[in-house]
């Protein structure tokens, strides 16, 4: 009945990170399969607007931003990779972010921001109003300067999640849509496999990057990690000529140029919604942003809207590691707004992981995974 | 190479209007045949919300009103033909109209709308806001009360247009959908059918009903007929449960019930736009509005927009009636937002004259296709 | 952190099944929740074309033909309310259904399942060749007769699902969609409520009808119900004119004909698929079939595909009933294809039981939900 | 009320052919207007498979192969500036296409066409049916082996078709889409510009490239250019692993591996077709014609089914030159299913043109758009 097959690793998620860890894995020539229970990249992966914000979203040193440049930086050669290996582009691009001040604390901490980017050796440049509107011309006369990060570009990011997928694919590496991971399989005190809805799959390592649905596994392994759903909501309109040439970014809002003038608003947060409905009142607040920031905007045809559901963890940062006890049982996930850009660096990590190498120079131990082990599941079960 | 056959009369197109005179005249016995240059009751018939707003918008006495009235009383026997025919359910309700009076202008005007309809003999009422809130508890505070017009009911539009034509099959009509008319074959000063991409048509009853592509067909008979689009966005909601009963409307947005706990809102009024796109701006001021009326809609999932092209006239009017030398030629056309509540009148209309009936009661001089005949092409070319 | 509310009962699992008892209960003034991991009627419910076949399929007497009549009988009243409380039309029509002997032993078989519809007092009747085609002149020259059941209606599936769930909400029940069931809550010794991924639901009534999705559930009281997919994919066509009246079938194809001209065709049967791919052999297939039977079919426009995954048990017959233990949990799941035709029978069983009463007339005995719990599950676990 | 507005020229018709021309004329600094009356890149252009078969449909020399393969060598830099321009990726690969020999007469063709390349100095070459197979491993094993033809390549044709109109734009291009041209505007004996539905715009330069919809201008102007609609019906299917690597090709079924596992099947001829319904039929047949080239197709995932009209001329040569009387007055239009293969050189000729150059080493003379003027409308109205 149980049909047994020996891999170098199950990987349970078919997400942008499982996928990253599959196309890894399998370009270091591990045999390795992704398992969904859905389809692949229909998730937070698939409703991301793909900025690769490792600066303009961080002002403070830590492994943190660290993590996130050393992933900005793999995404030239991947996007090579992934182009010659599936024929799929990721429209990686770099036309620069602009983050707009409004008010004058704005102002204020967009320069303190642009001052750490100096400390740490990152470009960042303040921008006059003037220097804005000449650069972007159809942006609001209503802002005070803004920040340009030339360095932060962007990527399709439904794109990238299926081409990890469909590269591993070309790479070796099994697949198996619609299929549910029921359980892990544990043998002698170690990893042994998983037991899905339809056989049993053997690999003495086993890694669980399910995002928001991680947690029913990892119950299995008395392992507390915390991770709740933030639901974004984004839309689309569509332009004759482009727009805007840079992403352009304030107080929560974003407008990200795509190829053949669409641009993709984004994105509302709100916490620990699974449901996927897109309000109402979720369109007005990213509508009437957006006008705000780019008013001709309403010239722009609609195309459409839709959510995803981010995998939210208590300190906003990923899990990554290693169980202690089960020695083989990984965790990647909990990735919140920065899946896309993490992705080729957890994708790297895992590998590195199973081949026994160790990443000297970049700290993992933020992310350790048993790091909330001792907060009750009380305290953390649903926060509001 | 050109075929022959004769049919009773042919209709050019398949919007609500030409399904409407199929129907009709196929329930009469007669042998038409139906064409649309693309499929039946995509344009202007697919974007109405389905409003029968025979009495709401309507504040003084006179021939339209007497039409608007007449038409409105086919649908209850339609909507029970029309199913028995097709099986489609037209979603003919009455549940009811309330005007909303915002400012002490909308006050006073909707309180002579009222009088106007009491004089005439229809029911019209005057509801307190606290009336209003009784029936409605979702509508907003900031109201001076409304008008109720409980006779004024609903369609489901789309429904209604494909029906008619379903019906008409049933009963015999022949149907040509993806066929352009080229030209109108005249022959001896008279009609003697039409010129399609593919064949000639022969028949000596020709009706016109292409709403706002109507004109090209019509100046090869030197009528003038300016018949311009207007076009109206829409969008629509789902909610769990029904959020509102009746029809809510005001200042030119109007929330209409569905099934099902849809809702649509609809309508902006772009002049002489035949671009279909849904713009940004069109749903901002759609939703700045539905919200105003009924705060809580926002909590509502996002569906999807569309839009559709009013064939609006220079007075209002839609022309109806025949060619004066160009016997059995017909022109039903220019029904701007009003085709969906006119279909039934329009379509009885134009099966009596193909019997040799007059309409005795009803005054269609007002209607008369040459009413516009002398007015110079330069001006009324591209109304602004 | 977690929430207590208390209804007469928590409904798991919103596809056809548990929103019939929502909807029963609901009638009867229990107050319930419904809840769904995804949107309500989105798996087996959506994807079935609605043949009502209490009779056209059953060839012996049994507790699961007096059920299926029983269940069939209640469609009128049924499709008659629903209308009224939700305005949803669930297109319930009684033309027929012609089961089409090919093959000299479809010919015996068929007429002894008149023979045995006779002899239960059930109508079924025999056409020749010739009155077969003269009442579907569209059909096949290659056939040998058919069965006529004249009392097999058929209702729009998806239409059916939907409005079951509107109605129940309509008369106070709650709903939550896109909730996920993690767990039964058991306090000592019965039933209490479940745990969602959001929150605690308290109820001393659960009612689990989850189809395939069921198992988890049931695991956690130790029940064995082993429920396993069978996708059934499936295609629709339009046609211009209707092609055929009554719903024909034979050798696993049917064609059942729905309003507008629409032609559903259906449906393969792959054993244990949970995904929901439609495969080109499966349309293959089908238009094989349906080509043999109709033939000119060929020149009906194509609308599209889907598939449905049908929950299968053992014995071919659902579970229904209460858990011998745990008090106030009850199964209501593995329908197979008749969940369409016993969901009216299924909701109100239900509900009876909530009140208290018991079905004298009907032996559920059958459906025990019990009946399997001494196969191993080596044995029953992944049948091929 | 009309406004006027100069422009170097105007071009009719937004398919993949006057996009191409739009980006010619833009690229050597002309100004443009694009005019389409609904979107686009709509019509045959989204529906072609985008196969660049310059060699494998043709085996005799002639002016018409020299254009093909003229065209086919203007792709690869085309895809770069496109890129550059817009970010859109055309898709243009060259990995070989594979002309399958079923029959005797097959291969003897396909021989003969295989010395004709090499007389032209062409690539082409046969492989044995063990070549095939190890080449294409899921080929049917009942074939005589293939011509293989390396430097036919293929592009992402809807991609294509709207990458040239993006890339006009950036250039500078006016762009009018729901725009229809009503009129030529003739002054003084030459081109003076077209009246649309909206206003009268101005150019001393009209090219008309509106597909199977070019006849009623050229009417205006007494020019004779029978063009008329060939549907072809196609589908797609994805897979988990490309099936396929090369086009595969044989008796009017064409396999076309597409990026991420696509294939797209194609494609039915149905002459004199302007509905663009997809028919059961058109579907079988081709699913037969690609099973039997590939059986493992069947295991593939439906994807979708669409069609397209191909703008067939009397000696399949497409209409492309100046008018003899009106000058300034342009046809490119007739490409049948060589439009995707002929848009780079279509679009470098008018812009050659439209700068005075002339094409000395390409003869233009077969597609003189005089060439049928005399042929009587009779005789070439309505092809069956």
């Amino acid at each position: 009945m149980t049909k047994s097959k020996f891999w170098d690793a199950i990987i349970v998620g078919g997400g942008v990170i499982g996928s990253s860890i599959a196309y890894y894995m399998s370009a270091r020539g591990m045999k390795v399969v992704l398992i969904d229970r859905d389809r692949f990249g229909q998730q937070a992966s698939i409703a991301a607007a793909g900025m690769l914000a490792a600066q303009a979203e961080i002002n403070e040193a830590g492994p943190f931003f660290d993590l996130a440049r050393t992933s900005r930086a793999l995404f030239p050669p991947l996007a090579r990779d992934l182009q010659a290996l599936t024929g799929m582009d990721i429209g990686f691009t770099r036309k620069g972010l602009l983050r707009v001040g409004i008010t004058s604390a704005d102002v204020e901490a967009l320069q303190q921001t642009i001052a750490f980017q100096h400390s740490v050796g990152e470009q960042a440049e303040w921008l006059s109003t003037e220097q804005v509107i000449q650069r972007e011309p159809e942006i609001s006369r209503e802002l005070r300067g803004a920040m340009l990060v030339e360095g932060d570009g962007q990527v399709d990011a439904p794109v990238l999640s299926i081409a990890y997928a469909k590269a591993a694919v070309a790479l070796g590496a099994d697949i198996k849509e619609f299929t549910e991971v029921r359980s892990l399989l544990i043998e002698h005190g170690r990893i042994a496999g998983v037991i899905t809805s339809e056989e049993v799959l053997r690999s003495d390592r086993v890694i669980i990057a399910s995002g928001i649905w991680s947690g029913a596994l990892l119950e299995q392994v008395r392992l507390n990690c915390p991770i709740y759903p933030v639901k974004g909501e984004c839309f689309s309109v569509l332009t004759d000529k482009p727009l805007i040439s840079s992403t352009i970014f304030s107080h929560g809002c974003y407008l990200v140029p795509k190829k053949g003038g669409r641009i993709i608003v984004g994105a509302t947060s709100k916490l620990h919604s699974y449901d996927r409905k897109v309000t109402l009142g979720g369109i007005s607040t990213l509508l009437e942003a957006a006008k705000k920031l780019v008013p001709s905007i309403v010239n722009a045809e609609w195309e459409k809207a839709w959510s995803g559901l981010r995998p939210q963890t208590l300190d906003g940062l990923p899990y990554l590691g290693e169980h202690e006890t089960y020695k083989g049982l990984y965790v990647a996930a909990g990735h919140y707004r920065n899946g896309i850009l993490l992705s080729p660096i957890t994708g790297k990590c895992v590998a590195d992981w199973a081949e026994g190498k160790s990443k000297k120079h970049l700290s993992l131990e933020p992310y350790r995974i048993h790091r909330h082990q001792h907060i009750s599941q009380e305290k953390v079960g649903f926060p509001t």
